[in-house]
């Protein structure tokens, strides 16, 4: 299994660390249901507007949130390009996932063994 | 389109902070060929053992390595488990990316149009 060359790492680690926060996934969760103005989206989280503020340009950093430049609310929307991304990024490692080797006991045993005898692959 | 509650916020948090960063996505990707000491682990990433070893730490702290307690150089083997869960909550968006609304000219025409008239959904 290789990692295909054309993922662009920089923008992936992006995805990832906008990722990594309940409230910002929650709030592109809030927008999977449609676009939202950010008074619409702190109503229900009840956080501050610059709170809220803050986490809506970490997302429009990674890609994950669009805003109208010319409307008068400028709405949020949810761009989910960057997910389908991290998606296949994960995908390669559903073979892992879903073979026999998931199952930790049979793993372990197979590494203790080799730590025992010192053999390497 | 709504979260399960099933999903443990904190960990997932974990897991995407964990993967924010190429270095630990390569370490990753190098054991999906199979377990690997610390020392054969910094060899081809050209990393100080310390440095490669903080990395390893955040990635054992996630649960996405696993090393042998008692084996002689204990070994890192790829968890794949928290993968699957961050796959299945990224598939939950996939509705969205294979949506015609995924197309952004649509997207952003429609926002535009919410913002002149002011109509909300």
């Amino acid at each position: 299994m290789t990692v295909p060359v054309a993922i662009n790492e920089d923008k992936l680690s992006e995805t990832f660390a906008a990722l990594a926060n309940g409230t910002r996934r929650a709030i592109l969760a809030r927008l999977a249901a449609g676009a939202a103005t950010v008074n619409e989206l702190a109503e229900p989280f009840d956080m501050t507007l610059p709170a809220i503020s803050k986490h809506i340009k970490v997302l429009e950093r990674a890609g994950l949130i669009v805003r109208a430049q010319h409307a008068q609310y400028r709405p949020c929307a949810l761009n989910a390009a960057p997910l389908a991304e991290l998606s296949s990024w994960a995908e390669q490692y559903r073979p892992i996932w879903e073979s026999r080797f998931d199952r930790m006991d049979d793993y372990l045993h197979e590494l203790q063994h080799r730590g025992r005898t010192g053999e390497r692959r």
